[in-house]
């Protein structure tokens, strides 16, 4: 088999059972019918899959890794993700769990256009964690959201991000929330000369998605949010490879738990041009555990085939106690990002920003001797 | 609250715990911060989602109905599976189980454009079950595949698609492929004048997918497969709503484990415009039950909203002499896919489709008396 993919799969099943099973993914996740009905010498030496390790993590887990060609994928964002997890995905008991592939596939998506060191040029803050906050709740009309953007940027925050809830709807259109915003924004001089960035959501089919683009491009706005797995993986790309200048944020809503995180968005997401991730940290409202949060991050920053680094954005229910703590277990080049803990403050919502700023610029981290 | 969605869903979750998690979701599913902070009337009466109530189906398994507020949806597909199931796709213990929608919102998104009776007539069968096939393997030339087609047509199929594997690779392109198989059939004469309808599988962003609808249109093609969590929900409404005249058959690929498949492809497909969804079957490669199977084409053909019938498909490893009791378990508002087993025939591949094909057509219901 020429250049291949390799996909690791969590698969629960019995010891008895494992080979069989292993085999039948390969071929699922290939040629998707009976080896013995394929007479075609390339597709029996090049496209069936193969299962080229099986190796037990605990009772009844099995790592699975299978061989692909990475012909099939046809540099098409979808058809990566259909042939890594396609049918496969379907059954409750089989998990994505990493996926090495080839230089060329990287190179062909070519990662973040900006990635961690433009985003922080961009708000002056060559080496420190950056900020971010959200706006919310979605059901606010423009002129509220954009009075918390103003505020929230009299606190000093790098970014400022939509609540992914908030999307075109009639409350709230998405022209005229971005236009609000931005006016706002442009009102607030920050110390330093730098002002906060406006990181407004997109929804919609991939024409939706370019007209708000060209509204916030009117608006200044030079870095966007997206959900790739709701947009489709091959149209949060075509969105990146259209506009270079500007930085995207990749949402993980509707990722689901069936594929790693570390993959999702440490490799996928950063591979099809993200320049941040957010994902939910380890101790707020959801599930994932520390390691699989430290295993994201590092995924997510590492050299990796020549790509640039992309942000590691931990969010999720974070609180400013918070702050230390979660420098300390990521290091600094990360963005952290406290919304309804902000929020909550209320009247007081420029002094607890600017608190949790002050924290974040005044973090620094202890070296070992 | 006004025009509302009621989320159903299944949380695996201890006694004790449940009304604070199912309140959480509720949360997170609208607003996304603490209620507490929320001083707008319109977003705390409107938008907030509310728990509706609390089943225990069995030990630690609760049923969880929250009512979301229409307006949230924007009449944008995305949004809507964000709103249902966003961010609570990311914890592995709850899954989305049904959804009971505002006629607006179906009547919005308008169904199939075609469905189980157009699909009948398009084939001059007004009665029976239909028959489809797959072209497989991926690998194979167009010129390959398009032999495949002719003897499938010449075994006298109604309905021949693309595997989903099948995208845009550099083996077999899409428009090579395309061209290959329509010209293929058009060479072969069917008895009754109603030519076997082959069925190309889109891949890629939405311009790429408009591009290959359109070489299938210059083919003379009336109907496309397209996966619509990979496309995107919303691309995949936005390709329905551009060609009226196509039918499409919705692909499962990536839909994952953790929505159910009667809501998935019999409610959310069919509503966004799928003519036909094609499942797996229960018995075959897939763990789906038969009840399962059974809602899941029960909930896609029946009156809903006044949206017209969606097709089911069950697939997914069916052979032969499962033809009857796949008959008497659905009835004949059903189209029959046999893939690999028919392929498997080899050189006799055009009497196997013709033995699957007279099976079907010879079909008679009995009658219970």
């Amino acid at each position: 088999m020429h250049p291949v993919l390799e996909a690791i799969y969590h698969v629960r099943c019995d010891a008895r059972s494992i080979e069989e099973r292993a085999r039948a993914i390969a071929i699922e996740q290939s040629v998707e019918m009976p080896v013995a009905a394929i007479a075609d010498e390339f597709v029996r030496s090049q496209i069936v899959g193969r299962v080229s390790a099986i190796e037990e993590k605990a009772s009844e887990l099995f790592e699975v890794r299978i061989a692909l060609a990475s012909e099939t994928v046809g540099n098409d964002p979808g058809q990566l993700i259909n042939m890594l997890f396609g049918n496969s995905s379907l059954h409750p008991d089989v998990a994505l769990h990493d996926v090495e592939l080839p230089g060329e596939l990287a190179a062909t998506f070519a990662g973040p256009r900006h990635g961690l060191h433009a985003l922080r040029r961009r708000v002056g803050a060559p080496v420190r964690a950056l900020t971010c906050s959200a706006l919310k709740p979605q059901g606010l009309s423009p002129a509220k959201l954009a009075e918390l953007a103003r505020r929230l940027a009299q606190g000093g925050i790098d970014y400022i991000k939509d609540d992914h809830g908030l999307a075109d709807q009639a409350y709230s259109p998405f022209a005229a929330r971005v236009e609000a915003i931005a006016a706002a924004l442009r009102g607030v001089a920050q110390p330093g000369g730098h002002a906060a960035r406006y990181v407004p959501s997109l929804s919609g089919d991939l024409d939706a998605m370019r007209r708000q683009i060209e509204v916030a491009r009117g608006a200044g706005i030079d870095a966007v949010m997206a959900a790739p797995v709701i947009a489709g993986l091959a149209n949060f790309h075509r969105l990146v490879r259209e506009h270079p200048d500007l930085a995207f944020f990749a949402h993980p809503t509707m990722a689901g738990a069936a594929i790693a995180p570390p993959l999702m968005f440490g490799k996928l997401f950063r591979m099809l041009g993200a320049d941040a991730v957010i994902f939910p940290n380890h101790g707020g409202r959801f599930g994932y555990t520390a390691e699989t949060c430290r295993r994201l991050a590092s995924t997510a920053l590492r050299e990796w085939h020549g790509l640039r680094p992309c942000v590691p954005v931990p969010a999720g229910g974070m609180t400013r106690d918070r702050v230390t703590e979660m420098l300390d277990f990521y290091g600094v080049d990360i963005m952290l990002l406290i919304g309804g803990a902000l929020l909550e403050a209320g009247a007081q919502l420029v002094e607890a920003t600017a608190a949790f700023v002050a924290e974040v610029h005044g973090y620094r981290q202890e070296i070992s001797p």
